[in-house]
């Protein structure tokens, strides 16, 4: 979308590509812990939602509420939680985690806690194909997939 | 805005009321550790953002964008953090507030750390106050203040 937009390498380290929405990249969180989406606009020097351009604003609320409902849709999650923090990457990125009553950090927030769990990779692709398949998004290209998710 | 709107008594108990803006009741959190505004928007049987009607979408994307700017206009935060957690509380309620290195939550999230400390009566209206004239809108009416805040 803009040749000027980087992921941020802290970013990239702890998630899988699951592939691009019209303005978002969608990564997968990898931790096992918790059904975790992270989307990033892909436009450079955003750090606060309020840095959105007004035009963006509602593809980007869009895109949250269909990150939620795949998520939703995925398993019994009881509760969406959706955050945009940034106090370590600032980067703007926005958090859509399925939460359950059962999940090991409720209901406090999942952020900061405890230590992540990585996937298998067998259940990392599969989480993101299924993810992929809910958001109608494709699979990022295989360079690019390997390159970012460091796998 | 709509007469099914009721504020949770958990939210109302824990918040002092700003006012009112296009779509979302705007209370600041009794907590005077953090300057936290949380949004409610004022339509009944919402829980996750998702659940917004797609033409309230742009409004309360402006409504925590214009909160974000009025927390990072009363002071040099570092930070926004904006969430939508609900674990608790159900009722779709969004958290925006300002963060900064020297605060006792940084870098982690403030939802569920310690405990709340209250502001005095003083010091909680002049911070409304403010807040009410970055944001805009006016005082609740009186009887309507007093009843939600419990002060």
């Amino acid at each position: 979308m803009n040749p000027a937009f980087a992921l941020h390498p802290r970013l990239q380290a702890d998630t899988f590509a699951i592939g691009d929405m019209a303005l978002s990249r969608a990564l997968l969180m990898n931790d096992a812990r918790f059904p975790w989406i992270i989307l990033v606009p892909r436009l450079p020097d955003l750090c606060e939602l309020s840095d959105l351009p007004d035009d963006m604003r509602s593809t980007m609320f869009d895109e949250i509420a269909s990150a939620s409902r795949a998520l939703l849709n995925l398993a019994g999650f009881e509760k969406i939680n959706v955050g945009a923090l940034g106090n370590i990457v600032r980067q703007l990125h926005v958090h859509v985690v399925g939460r359950s009553s059962g999940d090991p950090a409720w209901p406090g927030p999942v952020w900061g806690f405890g230590v992540a769990q990585a996937y298998d990779s067998n259940r990392l692709e599969e989480r993101a194909a299924a993810l992929r398949s809910a958001l109608k998004i494709e699979a990022p290209a295989i360079r690019l997939a390997s390159a970012e998710t460091r796998l």
